[in-house]
């Protein structure tokens, strides 16, 4: 690591010859490679990127100018120009290097990403906002040929247009966004892919022109307008080109030297510029060239084991029924894998479908299937989900087209920190007229919650974590409102109630146990369906209690546990009561392990357990 | 209204000469000038696409094939020609017909809409629905060319390509949204509108090969393949010809046969197609077609009055700000004039945006702004802020950006109806963390919660109601929390308290009134900023209280009301009153004028006393 634990900034890479770069990108390879596999974290896009992000640095001076990361996955070997190699080791752990872009990292990070295709929308901000300021520098926008399949980048390329910015876009594109990338803009890709035609054109031209002595400047300056103008030509009706930008490419993404070339072109063009690159995701790395999809996250230690999980037990679910069923139709938005619809998938491709990156579409998209009779499912992170806010009120909700989201990774996430984190889902469910929302604790709860989304008769959410159902005996509840609701007595006559949702409840459960073994009697109540709530059930379990605690892992503002407290409230149910809410105050959790992070917001056993004792004691 | 007036369904319009249609067309035109002069409504639009229809409902067989029509606010010809001929004076009316396509009212409307950009999506799901149940019928998305500066439309148009489904798209282009068009998709459609080259094609190829004589069908069909091969030769870069769809167009939208002509050609071929439909929006009624925004909605009675308005209060406070605060930077989602700001963007071009119907992007554009230290305001409806919810979290509260959201429209908007209500802000606004949020009942409380946002500390959002304020006396009111709070005695130690905020705080110091002359004594607290809350002072406001009476604008889940209850609850300030709660209950709010609507609510003064008394009572 000669140069790399050398920098502490971007700025040599100006001054260092091909060679210098070249080994600089080898020793970046190393060291992300290492990183990652120890850390768990994002593999193949940063394999990809490293000479690319040598290139962009040569090219540019950052922080000045600025460089975005559309998603912000393929950041890292960005981050270790950027002076934040020695403590890279930390990296996706709490307190330690995030596994995104961050602006409160680093200057260099111009702009945070977590979620795909937002890059030039906040190019353009910046572009306009340094314009307004007078300043001169640059601002580049880079983003995958996945993050091409959600309809933020169109809206901003049309917004773009004709804007006289010192903007660049770079197009890495590397056929896959998480899966292999799906639909007509990739197939268009694919073809601008194998059309040498702007660089051989250009490069003939530069021969030729290089070719004749003594002609100096002028002749360089007429060579470049009559480049520019075969270009245009060649390029007129390139799609792009029919927004209004300029278009250069295709360039080898392996090649620092001709991006070098490529990104000064662009920078002396006037109009705002399109550079596209080809990359290989898992470059360097044998394993995850020849699997770029499994390996584009890996665990720590960087060894997958074949887990059960939720995602697991829900692909599980979905092929079982998708046999049973033949209206049932699963749509992903390039998660198939992920959220376990693999098998599916194969088994039933006539009713799959993967909608690239693009969530708002695939919310109206299961719509108009409904509509048309069919029984879609979603499978969605919960924080994409939020992307689809809007059309699951105006197209689903509105018309009470009945179809089952399945939303993974509800709750905290861990490493992937706050751009991950899955906090917001109960709260906008919960105010969607006619949704149901089902929060599984185990398997078997999901198995129920599932069951009941696959009858279609509403809008049916079924939130699950990320990994898999906790170990803890779960025989000691008794059901109550048809299981929707459970409960389960630590003592006699417990005259505390804990109430929660999810996999928060094991730790509930732990917290009523130490109570119980401290003498506290306490009635843990687990909620499966938070709505619609059996609000009679509900409030007959909580008969001879004196503190409600409630533990919700999501926002506390218009969460499940606001809800009921103030729904009884209203019916002078908690007269002679104390309410406690124990959920995640106005405020966004940051990365970490999820124990470290569940300590943070005292949802640990102990820390329930504490807290109660001391409510108590007043 | 011969034709018109005989017509019970669309399926005779099959059978009619050209002649006949275009008389249908001219009745159809008649029919809906004098209803939405009459009723108000959507005008310029509907206007436009009265020969579309018509040549629509003349080759299609709907209900069979399907027509959905984007955005929904031209359908009223398809529903004049669908039955709904006799009823269509209720247009608008609480009860009578909806100004969009209603699912539940006409087996003719597919699908939906309210909202821009939607139509692709569900048309793809639609027809996917159709094919996996064997049926052979068309599903036709008719689109504007506003709709294409969505990002959904492009989600669809990627996940559409070389599917093998009867979907044929129509581009209705008038070169307007509701303002003229922006961005380079416009340009590039004024490009290919100004192309004649595929009809020249076509029907100098059918000329000549209808100069034949006897050679019959297998020519015919020849003939068919060597025109699309022309075709695509022609338009083998065409845009939508890269996506892997096939293009034809443009053809004139005022000629009824030609369109026709097109359609069925589209109907043959076997790929997804997109048919490009150049219309007129104002068509037939000089007013409308002379200034298309200013008609694309009329209010009742036709005439336009220069009225005050929240909206007009928010343009001249944007202008004078923009005046003194060179980084102030307002963006719109094609909504300058509706949102008050066409005086601000005369008066400063370069610190406004118009970025089409695209609020994702607008969000994440006024984040990129704000990183870049300029003060962006996002003017925009409530509902369609919904679009932006997951921007507003990732892009800008999780990198505490300071922004200015000023929400137009929030609460019941009336005629539009449950896709226009603003009922959700609230929900999710109070759930985003650092935001700030203010809900002003009039001017004053407008100018005062602006001011607020114009110091950019923190993403402040100010909701305001559609139109102006009401008339009421509210030098009653006394200020706490440095005015973010206000309260009213009526009648001495009031053990009554109305909390409310927004205009719906008119209503509730009327209902306190009518309660005084009942000899009941009430507190009306009127909440500004609903977040952060000062809870103790708002505690403090509630002492002697034994009933608190919540009214809402806005849904009960996840609303102010449930937060504050909740929040009082776990502080122990509530073990001695009662709560009620009047909100927008589980369920959506239909169309009618705001008045009937309040009703409905229970949001009458003399309502809201009636369940205060009873209450009271018990």
């Amino acid at each position: 690591m000669n140069i790399l634990e050398n920098l502490n900034s971007p700025a040599p890479l100006k001054r260092m010859s091909i060679d210098e770069l070249n080994t600089l990108a080898a020793e970046l390879r190393e060291t992300l490679l290492k990183t990652a596999l120890k850390n768990g974290g994002h593999l193949s896009s940063n394999l990809g990127t490293v000479e690319l992000t040598v290139a962009l640095h040569s090219v540019f001076s950052s922080p000045d100018d600025r460089i975005i990361w559309d998603v912000g996955h393929q950041a890292y070997a960005h981050k270790l120009l950027t002076g934040r190699y020695k403590d890279f080791d930390t990296l996706r752990e709490y307190g330690g290097i995030s596994g995104f872009p961050r602006r409160v990292e680093s200057a260099h990070d111009s702009f945070g990403a977590g979620h795909a295709s937002t890059s030039i929308s906040a190019a353009l901000g910046l572009a306009a906002a340094d314009k307004q300021a007078g300043k001169k520098n640059f601002t580049v926008a880079v983003a995958g040929d996945g993050a091409f399949t959600g309809g933020m980048i169109y809206e901003a390329l049309n917004n773009a247009a004709g804007k006289d910015l010192r903007l660049i876009i770079v197009l890495n594109d590397n056929e896959m966004s998480i899966s292999p990338n799906v639909g007509g803009m990739n197939s268009y890709f694919g073809r601008l892919r194998s059309s040498p035609r702007y660089l051989g054109f250009k490069y003939r031209l530069k021969k030729f022109f290089g070719a004749i002595p003594l002609v100096g400047k002028p002749l360089t300056k007429l060579s470049r307008g009559i480049k520019n103008a075969v270009k245009r030509l060649v390029w007129r009706d390139n799609m792009f080109e029919n927004l209004g930008l300029h278009y250069y490419g295709p360039v080898d993404g392996g090649d620092i030297k001709k991006m070098q070339s490529v990104l000064k072109d662009a920078m002396r063009d006037k109009k705002i510029s399109l550079v596209h690159i080809n990359t290989k995701k898992g470059k360097g790395y044998d394993l995850a060239e020849e699997k770029p999809d499994k390996y584009h996250g890996v665990p720590k230690g960087g060894v997958f084991k074949e887990k059960k999980s939720f995602s697991s037990v829900f692909g599980e679910l979905m092929a079982k029924r998708g046999a049973e069923d033949k209206k049932l139709f699963a749509v992903t938005a390039a998660m198939g894998d992920a959220t376990g619809l693999k098998a599916f998938s194969e088994r039933f491709p006539d009713r799959f479908s993967d909608v690239g990156i693009a969530e708002e579409h695939a919310a109206t998209y299961c719509a108009g299937l409904s509509a048309g009779d069919m029984h879609p499912v979603f499978a969605v992170y919960s924080t994409f989900a939020q992307r689809a806010y809007d059309q699951l009120i105006h197209d689903v909700a509105l018309q009470r087209l009945p179809m089952l989201l399945a939303l993974d990774r509800a709750g905290i996430v861990g490493e992937d920190g706050p751009t991950h984190h899955g906090l917001f889902d109960v709260g906008f469910l919960l105010q969607i007229p006619g949704a149901e929302v089902y929060s599984p604790e185990s398997y078997r709860d999901m198995s129920l919650a599932l069951s009941r989304g696959f009858e279609f008769s509403a809008l049916t959410a079924v939130r699950y974590p990320r990994g898999g159902e906790t170990d803890c005996d779960r025989s000691v509840y008794k059901s109550a409102d048809n299981g929707n609701i459970y409960y389960a007595d630590m003592g006699d006559k417990p005259s505390t109630a804990i109430i929660s949702y999810g996999r928060l409840c094991t730790n509930a459960l732990k917290a009523a146990q130490l109570l119980h073994q401290q003498g506290v009697p306490v009635r843990v109540i687990k909620v499966l369906r938070l709505k619609p709530l059996n609000c009679k059930v509900f409030a007959e379990l909580l008969d001879g209690a004196e503190l409600l605690y409630f533990a919700e892992e999501g926002l506390r503002s218009g969460g499940f546990s606001e809800r009921v407290a103030a729904t009884l409230c209203e019916q002078n149910r908690l007269t002679d009561k104390t309410v406690v809410i124990r959920a995640v105050e106005d405020r966004f959790v940051p990365h970490g392990n999820t124990e470290k992070l569940f300590e943070e917001c005292g949802f640990l056993p102990s820390q329930m357990a504490a807290e109660i004792a001391s409510k108590l004691k007043k």
